[in-house]
């Protein structure tokens, strides 16, 4: 397999928008070609992510319109990816292995959603059929719930007391605000407290307001190319160093949800693959739909053992200068999530913070840097290590 | 790139199931495991096709789903592909180009739909968000209205009258349902006559009840091998011979919906890659959405030039054992279209014509098959090429 460089990144602001997903991807799209010192011309696939557009807008099949929009070439095909809140992690690995294997030399990947139009409790509703829809949506299941029962069992699991785990889960989440702060795209950019986790509306015991993420607007696109190519077109070529995607079913057969296998197994065939392991990552850009989320990323990755993460932000050993920088975009919770996406956004924020190019939330010396993006009921699990 | 050979294929009866989408792609997935001679901890990747699972089921990122029932390896990433119409060829080809570079050795891909669920008017109102939603499904566009226009185009750019192409347009629809009656899983499996086809309800005009094919539900796997390993272990592999996938915008741009120039830019891209011409063409499965369909594809092929073929199936020259087999399997029209398995389907029956395996349809001492597979208005098009 050929090296494969990641050239020019994007992301709209994240938030509420009154545009289309055309319309945010088209803007985050131009941005990355220019970015990467390429025209439309150039551009020989689209690997597009999107979950909802047909809910959202009426829009199904929409890889071609944002392929006409952006003025790519009709040989360049246009694919639509769709793994829940994976989707663009997913398309952009498949756009990777593509370049890598010699099939295209230039691809644009990436991802858009428009969620909030949707209002907050028929978007979760709506989600939730990113569960198994036959035995688990169909008993009430929504995602506010898979994670709170994953909170639950970590609690008796670990022999962690619920309060002392919600203080550490709402520390999660004090903390990627905070890191949302210094990121002027992020959709919230305000500090919180411990009493303002606390005292939120209660989403699914126990799992309060604060806990979650909100559903947000955005596109987020990038430029891969082989890296030969990429050297003469950009000034700092960041590098695809490794790589895995697994796969899971139904929450029934995972048993145990304080422990996301899928995770696991990415995540080693993506350090194998890197030949790295958790100790040499500096900056991690992860999944924290929900504050306990975050805590089981950290465990599995391998950053700490089963049962001891709860405590990492409470000890700030997560923050922008801790031992392992995580979520320094304001992650999910405080970056936002527009579904399909996300991905692309976590892989904007690692390939800015290898460049150096991330100012008041910069992680000083950063050079190996880790994705990962959950779609599901734990069901997709998509990791990518990038280094300098 | 290694050569790529397909192995056991599968699909299930296309027509009104019970079942659901996740019940039939298992059905499919399993026997074309069983008929590749291997087992659900030999695949390594699932690509999965389905365009509206969440319409009719309320179930998306449905790919790890099906992935646990059919007991894939968590290592093998199951993955979702959505194309409208092309959405399990563009799928399949995205397979075949991983197993092709060495990423993977042995994988599963296809895919399902329960279409008939919805109804009929409320899935042709559904399935018109695969038109362009802002500008044109609010103006009343559904795909029967598309092809109408592109009949309407036609009779007017080559001075084709109207009656006449009505009638050779009918003489396509009673093709197909002739095939139809030589293939135990079609949806449909009775002739029809002229009057059959001009007496029947007006859709669009000029697009009569049976100039339009069903919805249907079903599904449809294949396993696809690294050529080396799959002679080991079927008896006759089918080879990939060469693929091609481009992208179109919105009818506006398009302009002449005659010609559809994706169409023309993937199956060059296809030709090429195989090394044959349309007169290399043994058998073909193209997408007859509608009547007028069938025409333009024999066109864009090469087969015939633009504006000659209406009158193919008049002439008998697209029957079996005619001077082009096109849709020996029944096509759309008549094997049904199950939406997101379409593609699957097509490719299946190549296989097994290409293998002699097809009884009183087969196509006596094919070769050379094609596949063509056409999604949204005119905005993507897969085609494959296989041979024996």
């Amino acid at each position: 397999m050929r090296e494969v460089a990641v050239l020019g990144v994007s992301m709209t602001k994240f938030g509420v928008s009154e545009k289309t997903n055309l319309e945010m991807f088209t803007e985050a799209g131009l941005e990355a070609m220019s970015n990467s010192n390429i025209e439309s011309k150039d551009v020989e696939a689209l690997f597009f992510g999107n979950c909802l557009g047909d809910f959202e807008e009426g829009q199904m099949h929409m890889a071609p319109f944002a392929h006409a929009e952006l003025g790519l070439p009709m040989s360049a095909p246009a694919t639509r990816f769709e793994s829940a809140c994976a989707t663009a992690t997913v398309a952009i690995r498949h756009a990777a292995l593509l370049v890598g294997a010699g099939v295209y030399d230039v691809v644009l990947a990436g991802g858009t959603e428009r969620a909030t139009k949707m209002g907050t409790p028929l978007a979760t509703k709506t989600f939730a059929m990113a569960t198994q829809s036959q035995h688990e949506a169909r008993a009430g299941l929504t995602f506010p719930g898979v994670f709170a029962m994953a909170a639950h069992m970590y609690s008796s699991k670990y022999g962690v007391d619920l309060p002392e785990l919600k203080k550490n889960m709402a520390e999660v989440a004090i903390k990627n605000h905070y890191h949302g702060t210094l990121n002027p795209k992020a959709h919230f950019q305000k500090e919180i407290d411990l009493d303002t986790v606390l005292d939120g509306m209660m989403v699914a015991d126990p799992l309060q307001l604060f806990d979650c993420c909100p559903f947000s607007d955005g596109a987020s696109a990038l430029v891969l190319a082989e890296a030969g190519k990429a050297k003469d077109l950009v000034k700092k070529p960041i590098y695809v160093a490794g790589m895995g995607q697994a796969s899971a079913g139904s929450l029934y057969l995972q048993q145990d949800v304080t422990r996301v296998k899928a995770r696991e197994t990415a995540v080693s065939q993506a350090y194998k693959e890197a030949g790295v392991g958790p100790d040499d990552i500096d900056v991690v850009e992860l999944h924290d739909c929900f504050t306990i989320a975050e805590i089981l990323a950290l465990e599995g990755f391998g950053f700490y053992e089963f049962g001891k993460a709860h405590d990492a932000a409470a000890k700030r050993e997560t923050y922008l200068n801790g031992k392992v920088v995580v979520n320094p975009s304001g992650g999910l919770k405080s970056k936002g999530h527009p579904i399909g996406a996300t991905g692309a956004g976590q892989v904007t924020e690692i390939v800015e913070q290898l460049r150096g190019e991330c100012g008041p939330r910069q992680v000083e010396g950063a050079r190996i840097g880790l994705v990962d993006t959950l779609g599901g009921d734990l069901g997709t699990v998509c990791n990518i290590i990038l280094r300098s």
